[in-house]
Parts: C-alpha cells; sequence; structure tokens
C-alpha cells in the first residue's frame, strides 16, 4: 500500500504512535490541567512542555503559541480578531488570495456578509499570488485594510508563495498578515520570528499528529480575541479544557520533523526525479506550477481529456492512494478554484491529481508510482481513443 | 491513589484506552475523511458509525449530532448562531443563570458588550435557578429573548437543575434554549428528544474520551451557524479536518455509560452514605445543596472558616485528588461566583470542596476519602483553635 495523499492528511507518525501508546499503557497522567491538585498541574507541565517544544521549532516565543483544533479554528479565530479590530479602526476591507484554503475563503465571504469589501488578489499562471498587485494594494490602501490573507504554500499545487515578502510590506504599511502555513509546516524550512508574519497555524494530523491537534501563532499575543469562550486558558484567547494530549503529541511531531527535516531534500530529489520520468514516459503530461518553487513532497498534474477521478481509481486499484485535489473540494468534477485561478482551461483542470509524499515514505515509492502512473494513463488514452 | 476530580475531568477510560493501543497498533486507518479515496471513505464511514452511537445514546438523531473539540466550543458555536438570528429577528435579550459555567458566562458577556441585554436569572438558596422567574421572563417577554441558557447539572454542586420545564417553557415560549449538560452526561440518565432542548453539549474529556473530543446537539440542525469555517464539514456546521479519532473515543465512552449506567444506583447510594457517615464525624459539616436533587457523583461541602485550599492539600498528602471548585476558578481563593449566587457567607464559601467520582471508581474509594476527610478537618480545627 502506498500512501500518497499527505497533504490531506498525514498518518499517525511512528514517534507518536509509540509514545501514544506507551502514554496508554503506563497510565499517564489525565486529569484538568486547570485543576489545583498535582495531577492537574502535572498535565500543565507537559502542556507547557509542549508549547515550548512547539515554539522552538517553529521560531517562536513560547508565549505566541496557542494550542487549537486545527488550522481551520485558528484561520477563524484570526478572521474574528482582525475584523473586530478592524471595526474599532475603521478599516472596512480583507485582501485575500483566490488560491486560499476552503477555511479562509469561507471565513472571508461571511465577513463579506458582515459589511466587509473583499479585495482578491489574482494569482499569476503559474500559481503564485501576484505580489506586485499586493504590494500596491498595501501601500495605497493599506488604512483601510483589516488583515491580508495569503497562504505560506497551496495545498494543490505545492507552489510556496512569497510570504516573507508580502510579510514585510504589511508590517511596513501596518496591516496584519494573516499566512495560513498549514502546508508549508512539516514540508519546508519555517520560522516564525523571521517571517514577517502577524500570524500562522498549524493542523496536527497533516503532521502525522493526533487530528484535533493544532496551534495558531500570534506575533502579538494580545491581538487575539476568542472564539471559543471559556475559563481563561491559554491566556484567555482560546476557552476550553486544553487538548494536552493533542498538544503532547504535536510536540512530537514537530520534534521529529525538525530532527529529520533534512529529508526534504532527499524528498526533493526524489520527486524531481519522479516527475522527470512520468513526462517522460507520457509526452503531454502537464505539471502545474513545474516552474516555480513547490514543496518538496507535492506533485500535482493532469493530461488534457483525462478524467482525474478515472486515474485515482486506476492507482487505487493498485493499493496506491492519491487524490485529485484538495479534499475538502473532492468531490466534485469541477476545475478546482486553484486551477481556475490559474487560469486552467476545463479540459486540463478536470484531469488535475495530486500526489503528495511524506518525510517518511519509503524512497521506492516515487518508482511504484511513476510506473503506476504512467500504466494509467496509457490505458485510459487507450479507451479514449476508441 | 483515588482520583475524585471527575467532574474536573475524567481519566480515560479502560474501554477507550483499549481501544486506541489496538488502533495504534494496528495500524488502524488515517486519513482525510474529506477524501475521495478508499482509505478516506474507511475514515468518513467510521466517523458516522461514531455519530449513530452518540445519536442513540443521547436520544437524537444522526443529522443533530456535530462533532466539536468540546463543550466550550459547543457554547461559542450555540450563542454565535442565536444571536445572528436575534439581530435578523430583532431580538435583543439573552436570558442567562448566574451559575453557569464560565464558557457560557464569557459568551453572554462577549455579546452583552456587542449591543445584547443580559437578563440574569437568579438562583434560590438551594442552588437551583429559580423556574419562576424564568416562566416569567419567558412568558412576558419572548419576542425578544434571543435565547435562555440554563445548564442541566452544575459543575459545583452537582444540582440537577428543571432543563426539562424550562424547555417546554422555552418552546411554548418559542425562545431558542441553550442547556449546557456537559456534567450530566455520563452521570445521569438523558434524552436529548423528549428534554424540550435545543442545544445541548458534551466534552469528551468528561467521560473518559480523549480530550479535544467532543459534541453539540441541534434540535434543528439548520439554525447553527459555524464559528469555524471550513470546506463543508459536518454539514458546513463546522469546519476543519474532523477529529475522527476523537470522534470514535467519545462514541465508546458514551456507548460504555449507556451500557453501565445501572451503576449510578450503586453511585448514589455510595454518596449519601459518605455524605451521611462525614456528618455524622464533623457535625457543624456543611453539604451544599443537601437537601435538593444532584448527580450520583458529586458532594461539594464546607466547614466554617476552614479553607478549602488546606483540606485539598491535606488530603492530597493521603494521595486523594479533589479540588476546591470549578478547575476555571480554582486558583481563586474567593467564594465560587455559583455560591455567591446561592447567597453562601464567605466564611463558609471559602472552605469549599468538592468531591466527585466516577462510575468506575472503586466501591470503597469513598469510604477512604470519609475517613481522611473526618481526619483532615479535625486536625485543621486543632490548629485553628490554639
Amino acid at each position: 500500500m502506498i500512501y500518497a495523499d499527505y497533504n490531506g492528511s498525514a498518518p499517525i507518525g511512528q514517534a507518536v504512535k509509540e509514545y501514544l501508546v506507551n502514554r496508554l499503557n503506563n497510565d499517564g497522567p489525565y486529569a484538568n490541567p486547570n485543576a489545583i491538585h498535582f495531577l492537574g498541574s502535572k498535565c500543565l507541565r507537559i502542556l507547557e512542555t509542549a508549547r515550548q517544544v512547539c515554539a522552538d521549532v517553529l521560531g517562536a516565543r513560547p508565549d505566541q503559541v496557542f494550542f487549537t483544533s486545527g488550522a481551520s479554528e485558528g484561520i477563524s479565530t484570526i478572521f474574528h480578531s482582525a475584523v473586530l479590530r478592524a471595526k474599532e479602526q475603521g478599516r472596512q476591507s480583507i485582501l485575500i488570495s483566490q488560491i486560499e484554503h476552503a477555511a479562509t475563503i469561507a471565513a472571508a465571504l461571511f465577513y463579506e456578509k458582515q459589511g466587509m469589501k473583499l479585495i482578491w488578489i489574482p494569482t499569476l499562471p503559474s500559481g503564485v499570488v501576484d505580489l506586485e498587485f499586493v504590494k500596491k494594494i498595501l501601500k495605497t490602501q493599506a488604512k483601510d485594510i483589516a488583515c491580508v490573507a495569503v497562504m505560506a504554500a497551496n495545498n494543490e499545487t505545492g507552489v510556496i508563495q512569497p510570504y516573507s515578502e508580502i510579510g514585510k510590506c504589511a508590517e511596513e504599511n501596518q496591516v496584519l498578515f494573516l499566512c495560513d502555513t498549514t502546508q508549508l509546516i512539516g514540508k519546508a524550512e519555517f520560522s516564525f520570528s523571521t517571517s514577517h508574519l502577524d500570524f500562522a497555524v498549524c493542523s496536527g494530523h497533516k503532521l502525522g499528529a493526533l487530528p484535533g491537534s493544532g496551534l495558531l501563532l500570534a506575533k502579538h499575543p494580545t491581538l487575539l480575541r476568542p472564539i471559543i469562550f471559556g475559563g481563561g486558558q491559554e491566556l484567555g484567547k482560546r476557552g476550553g479544557t486544553q487538548n494536552y494530549i493533542g498538544a503532547e503529541t504535536l510536540a512530537i511531531a514537530l520534534k521529529n520533523f525538525a530532527d529529520n527535516k533534512d529529508q526534504l531534500k532527499t524528498l526533493n530529489t526524489a520527486r524531481l526525479s519522479f516527475e522527470a520520468k512520468i513526462k517522460n514516459g507520457l509526452p503531454g503530461l502537464i505539471i502545474f506550477s513545474e516552474e516555480v518553487s513547490r514543496l518538496s513532497n507535492t506533485t500535482f498534474l493532469a493530461y488534457p481529456g483525462i478524467m482525474g477521478q478515472a486515474v485515482q481509481i486506476e492507482l487505487e486499484s493498485k493499493n496506491i492512494f492519491i487524490t485529485t485535489s484538495a479534499a475538502c473540494s473532492d468531490n466534485e468534477p469541477a476545475t478546482s478554484k486553484v486551477l481556475q485561478a490559474m487560469n486552467i482551461d476545463d479540459a486540463i483542470g478536470r484531469g488535475a491529481v495530486r500526489i503528495s509524499l511524506g518525510l517518511w515514505s519509503a524512497p521506492t515509492d516515487y518508482d511504484i508510482i511513476a510506473d503506476a502512473i504512467i500504466w494509467a494513463y496509457k490505458k485510459l488514452l487507450k479507451i479514449q481513443s476508441y
């Protein structure tokens, strides 16, 4: 079995698995981390250690780390915070890229209904957001902008966006910058403190931690306003009894990534030769955003006229699990919003399939997938030609 | 070691523990439940099975169950939904009890700042909310009320509130009723369909499921508006990749409770003889809300002039873990808001300690705690008398 949908979700990591089994079998501490008794304090200490580990790996201060249930909660919290502040300051616009994740788009559309104006950042055909457009708007309309939302790396194409440049420009013009780092963290180098971001987010399940774990990073924690109310947990910025077990697994997964990030180079090399191999075997195959900087693990491809879902099913028959685009929009046979923003034709867009591996995928996985991809397309092209 | 802080958080249940260790050791399925491939569908099926189990145990339809990260998220979502609807309908008040959990109070205070008017329901000295007051307001001001928020059972006193009566009255007057059932579920019989509630909530960690798991129940799911935006998960009412492992553990914990709820009677009998024993051993001891219907597992007590924290520390020296009040307000030496609402004097209020056991606590636990309680108070009274 080859799992090639790491951008959708990663399997629970081996280190996380071992930690959890050991914790469960050896009666690790369980209590409300806010309780005054010894067991509560013990859970709180574990939680704070996890926070320190996450902060260290992500280049942030521990007081900038807020544990959440995942990136969508983080994004929703940040929008809520930015819009409440904007109302106080009379700012009325949100600057947002077209290729954001569904959570970011949905949050922005909600606030549009509440009276905010959305300014959509165009995407270049390469899959990179139009940096010049962002800079122009930030320079000319800064005082009206509640926040700018541009992701660090796109979930479908894997394209790494110019987030630090946007961060610098946002900083200079005193506009809050929400950078959805969900796909970048654990798949590329990242440092919060040097990236000029005001806010970043992370989902544990994308990294091999437990689903339902996550965190958000805030450069200025006082700017955060909770969407989940509670009894003062997470410095009053996120209510609810802390998911300390989730946080522990997130810390382990992040630490594991940090200790093994040299693997990224190996993965990147393997991906590039995989892409060369399938292009060689299938002249006419398109790899989206091929010419720009992408994540080491992501290949988003299509063959004009061949439906993505057909390819996905063929590969599944060989026990290889890939997907057609973002999990959230998977079930739609239409061209994804990301590819539409890149001005990709429907005949190609409907053919998109995504192959995304992990840091611990077997080195031979790409070889097996390449053979299967070539076999599948040749089969489907033969059927098509009848 | 005796853990007597189940109202704060329950240890992971044995059945949940075994399930998780087995799942981790035998490579249970991991994937994004929204992915179209076989592994994704498998995770989605598991999630939907968990939803069905939770619905069955709680007397709800599966389409009324929305998985969340816990009760605080549920409460926050319900307030957000009720207030957005209220704005459309021109309703401007929230009817809320004084003894609600910190999450409910904090949510209400946020919306007060946003322009809503709060009507506080008084509490009788018994610890029961003033039902006549609720009925009067619901009858005379129904059209102005966004929602009424009264918990099912209080986390500190364990008092079971007249939630079904409030539900009936709210229903008759077409006012939404948010009932915080966090402490009731898993500690008493409960059926959503017969309780006349519009919304209810549940936290997994209170039941022995993983922290970070939870659900909310909505009689009319269309009334829900998300606070966490995403890609259409949970029928568009709660974004973010579903925490399917958390949901699985919640289903197991709830099923386990349902299969063993006869134990409640045994626990209740044991609690009553425990209370009789400590009162007998310590004339002058006060058990809060002694005369009204309480949860089978909760005893909230005080001895005038003896600080609660001193008792908690003495018991901890005997490896018995109790707490002074709700975990969230634990660190304050002041009389809790719940006891203040019951008009309890500070000399007594500051002495409050809570003993809360679980369905699987050893039958001898109450005996050991009783001896320790009597010993601790006698010691502290002796010190006080010098």
